[in-house]
This record gives structure tokens, sequence and C-alpha cells, in this order.
């Protein structure tokens, strides 16, 4: 496949610039919401079927130029001894949180077949489907800092006491709970590429908001560095690294490996591009509020974002962060089509 | 008066570090949290002698080098229209939060007696008691785009959909609003100084989580400097601007005019020196979680924070954010002490 997707996360010239959402298949399509109101979150995603098709739902209704596979970075975490559920208005709980250094020892570190089957099989059907077409899909996983603060904090936390704590008291433990998330992440990651993936996306959600610059060089860059090189070592598909809030440090980020950074809607992207080097592809950035706005407002800021983006190589347009529920579909319509037809040579 | 502090504000030489801790006045004291048991945080705020007591604790417990007036940035809200209530559990909510651009004609600028007499009186209070003490008093408020954030959205927010809404889609009433939120705080800026503060905060608590660098450049910054401006017209007490998650545009932020600047954890001081030019005063930044960690990580993460200050004039030290309810009393005495024996000449 040589999509222009893929073209750009290598950094070559492409005939446009390639744009997908990242949240693409959720809420804010009433094909989605849909089958949500039938089905849990772990059910669509245990779903082969489902999940495929919700995967290809806005491909299908928008053109986007890259599926992601519907999953979420939590299940993982699943086969490795953590009691998730995703609890309706409250997002996902684990029942279970780390916080005795036994209970980091006792984490398994089972092969992706084990909890993530599912996703497995509908990357299977969604290449098969789009492969064809010269769409291609990303998998992806949560970042080690991320997972190991959803599975210390238990939920979503303000100020990430907890990990935070655990990650500056007890460094020994700190560092066996993070190798063992790098180990579960890689064999994930190898295994969606083997399944049909061809990108694979690391997002480290949290790792920003919870992290300054000194502990994410300490703490967190080397487990990335770790898992982008065994994955690297097994695969040659590309790898976009989106680490949300961490565009303060990018002179720290932007060494771990990956092809192409996702850039959060903080940062103006010639910003970016100059703490990055102009050799790096990038992926970003508008701000997913702006798709409320009223169409020459958003178009304003679609421009902004192509302006300076100014034509490089390795542009792949995307949001700063996930889109909201309550995004009206034809301003997402809207945009897509814009920014075909702006950046078409 | 001619403290530590004051000096460092103005970028003069110290015999020593001066220390204070955002929030010090707070539930991590016992001495507080008995008085908070019988009285809602409302009846403190608009109870001088209560005030001045709570504010007065961590003064004689712990021998800051600096008082802050103990208050809200909300409550000045209230006399604008805004109807208020810090609900146990949840945090401060608005009932009538703004959402109709008439609601924002409609907005009163009162000046600051009618809502803030408690906490003007409580300054009275305080400054009467320290300045026999020599240790000065610190009033504050909130920045006009995280009060405009707090009113539009009504509680705490995820991703600030509504006010940037608001912001992108109608710049004339955000404007407006805006403006009249620059009015009310000068005047009770100035009030406060008056009643006997010796240096001012602004808390823009808000900005840097929703705010990307040229959002906040054209629709933030603006009213930063105008509040800025106009207060110091009128008084030369030095003047702090924290910006949490602002330092990603420093570049920007130096820019308002003013004195020093407050630098979240996430940014070593080295680089915020260099952002803001050797000129300016900082106060920070160790980061509050570091405070529960066994002293040994402490006393580093300490070390660490003063290494990075290297002794410069105009260091001002405080953590990146507020102290947290589950700190150890004692880690915050031993920290007081060791900074104080670490940098007396």
């Amino acid at each position: 496949m040589n999509s222009i997707f893929l073209k750009a996360c290598r950094g070559e010239a492409t005939e446009r610039t390639p744009v997908w959402f990242m949240r693409q298949a959720g809420r804010y399509m009433a094909e989605y919401r849909a089958i949500r109101a039938q089905k849990t979150m772990l059910q669509v995603i245990n779903s082969p079927e489902l999940s495929a098709e919700v995967t290809l739902q806005p491909i299908n209704t928008f053109g986007f130029d890259a599926a992601i596979i519907f999953s979420d970075i939590l299940p993982p975490l699943q086969g490795m001894g953590l009691d998730l559920e995703f609890v309706k208005g409250k997002g996902p709980v684990i029942y279970n949180p780390l916080r005795e250094n036994k209970q980091i020892d006792l984490l398994a570190t089972p092969p992706a077949e084990e909890s993530m089957q599912g996703t497995l099989d509908a990357i299977g059907l969604v290449s098969a489907e789009l492969t064809p077409r010269n769409i291609p899909l990303i998998g992806f996983c949560g970042a080690p800092f991320t997972l190991a603060a959803y599975a210390v904090e238990g939920s979503g936390s303000k100020n990430y006491a907890h990990v935070k704590s655990l990650m500056y008291s007890e460094p020994a433990a700190w560092d066996r709970l993070m190798n063992k998330l790098v180990t579960v992440m890689t064999d994930y990651l190898l295994k969606q590429a083997q399944a049909g993936a061809s990108a694979l996306q690391i997002f480290d959600s949290w790792a920003g908001a919870a992290l300054g610059k000194l502990e994410y060089a300490e703490y967190v860059d080397p487990y990335n560095r770790a898992l982008i090189a065994a994955v690297k070592r097994r695969t040659d598909v590309p790898i976009i690294y989106f680490g949300l809030g961490t565009t303060l440090y990018m002179d720290v980020v932007r060494e771990n490996g990956a092809d192409v950074y996702g850039v959060d809607w903080k940062l103006p992207l010639s910003e970016a591009w100059e703490s990055l080097g102009d050799n790096k592809a990038i992926q970003g950035n508008l701000d997913p509020i702006a798709l409320l706005a009223p169409w020459r407002e958003l178009k304003h800021r679609i421009d902004i974002v192509l302006d300076q983006a100014d034509g490089r190589n390795g542009h792949i347009f995307n949001l700063g962060h996930g889109i909201l529920p309550q995004t009206p579909i034809e301003n997402v319509q809207r945009t897509v089509d814009y920014i075909r037809e702006r950046t078409s040579n």
C-alpha cells in the first residue's frame, strides 16, 4: 500500500495533505450512537464485527485518508490482571488499582491474543476491506506512563498524586511496572501490525498533564524509547507518538524514535517543526472546539493550521485532540472537503 | 516594609531565598480543617476575623516569608450577578452560567466593596498584625480569562467547549465580557493594595489548560495587559502573574507587564529564566507531589529547584501549584527550614 497517509508518515511528497481525526469513530456520529445504545464499550471492543463496523463508519461517510481501529488504550490492562469497567457517565474505572508493590510484582505479561483477540480480529476484517481501496488502517496502544497512571490511580485524576508518589518514592517498583507495560505493549503493537495495521500510534494522553520536563525525561522517556525500539526491530510500519501536552519539552520527546509526532492544538505547527526538525512528520493540530464554530471561523482556523504547515512534506492533518461528541457532522464533512480542495496540487 | 519577599519581587539581592506556598492556608493544616468543619468556604471568606485567622495560621506555624489573604478567585463574580456556591465534594458551581449574549450585557461592574468587603477588611486585620513583624501580605484575583471560563462553563470543565465557542464565535461579546472583568478586577486589586496588601497575584489557573499560543495571544493576553497596566497606573506594589500551564508560550506571557512570573512545576527554572530574561523575578516551582515523598527524595527535588535558580536575584521559592490537602505538615516545616538554611548567606 502506498497511500498519501503512509507517504506523509515517511516524510515523502504527497499530491495533497492527508487527513484523519482522532476519535473519528465516535459519538458525534448517529451510526455510532445507534450501536452504543445497544452495547457497552467493552462489548463493542470485544466484537470484531462491531469494532470493524464502527471503524469503517467515518471512512465511508466522510472519506478520511486513514482509519484507526476502534478500541481503547485500557483493555490490554485486563490481561495483566486489572479489573476494568467503562462506567456510564464516569469513564473507565479500575477496581483493583495498584497501590502495593506486591500488586506490581503479580501483574501478568500475557500475549495480546489473551485479552485483545477481538481487536486483532477487527483489524483483520477492516484491513481486508480497506487494503483494496488503498486506505491504511492505524493500530494503537497507550504509552507506558499513561497506562501506569490509569493502573495506579484507578480512574481519571486531577493531580496524579498516587502515580507520581510511586514514581518518586519507589523508583525500583516503578521500573518494574513500566518494563512490564513495555513488554505487553510491544507485543500488542507487533500483533496489530501482523494483523493488518499499516501504522501504529502510541497515545501518551496523560504524560504532559502529569509531568514536568525533568520527570518526563527521567521516568517516562526511557520506556517510550524502549517500546518504540522494540517494535522497530521487528516491523517497519511507521510509528506515531502523540504526547498530549508534551510540546513544552519537545526537545526530549523528539528523540524517542517515532516517525511521526502528533502535536496538540496548543503549539503552532511552525514552532513544532522548529523544535522537531524539518525531517520529522507531524500530525495535527486543529483545536477540536473549532469544529463547533460557524464555518467562517472554522475555515479561518483550518487555514491557520495549513498556513503553518506551509505545504511541508510530512504533514498529516488531524485535530489536536479527539473530536467532541457535540461536533456537527456537517462541519466534519466541510472540513475534510476543504482540506482536500485547498491542498490538492 | 522591606522584606526579603518584596526585595525579590523587585529583583534585588536578598540575604536568603524567600519562601511561601500557594494554598498555604488550607486543608493540610488541622487548624484550618477545624474552622472549615464549622463554616462553609463563603462563610470563612466573608468573615474578616476568620479569614484573617486562617491567613495567619501557616505564618505562625511554619514561618513563611509572605502571607496570602485567604479568599478565592470566584466570589467577586457574585457582585457582577453570578450565583456562586462552593458545593462540598464538587467545588464551585455557578447556577446561572453565561450562555446568552444578553446575560453578558446585564453583568454589573460594581466596586469591590459590594461583594468583597469581608476580604478587604481581612486584609486590614492581617496587615495590622504582620506589618510590625515585617511580613508582607499578598492580595490576589483571578485573571479575566479564568474568571470568564468559570462564568461561562459554570463549573470545572474538561475541554472548555462553552467558553471557547463563545470566544471563537462571538468575538464582540467576548470583548465585552473580558472588559467588564478587567474593570472589576482592576478595582478589586487596587482596593486590596489600599487595604494593606503589599503585593498582588493574578491567578490565571485555566488559560494554559484551555488555550493554545495563538488563542492566548489573541483572546487573553490583551486583557491581562490591560488589567496589569491599569493597576500599575495607580499603585507601585509588585504584581505577580501565575499562568498555570502557560510556560509553553512564555514569549507571549512575559510581555504582559507583571513584575514576577509564577512558573508551574513543568518547566525547569533555568529554562524559564531563559525565556523570560534574567531581569524578571520568578516564583516557583517545586512539584506539590514532591511534598508527599520521603525526605531524601523531597530534598533532592528542592535541591533541583535551588540549583536551577542558582542564587539569581529575584527567586521566590514556591510550589508549582497549590499544596495538596494530604501533605504531611512535617514535610512542610522541613522544607521551609531547609530552604532557609541552604540559601542563607
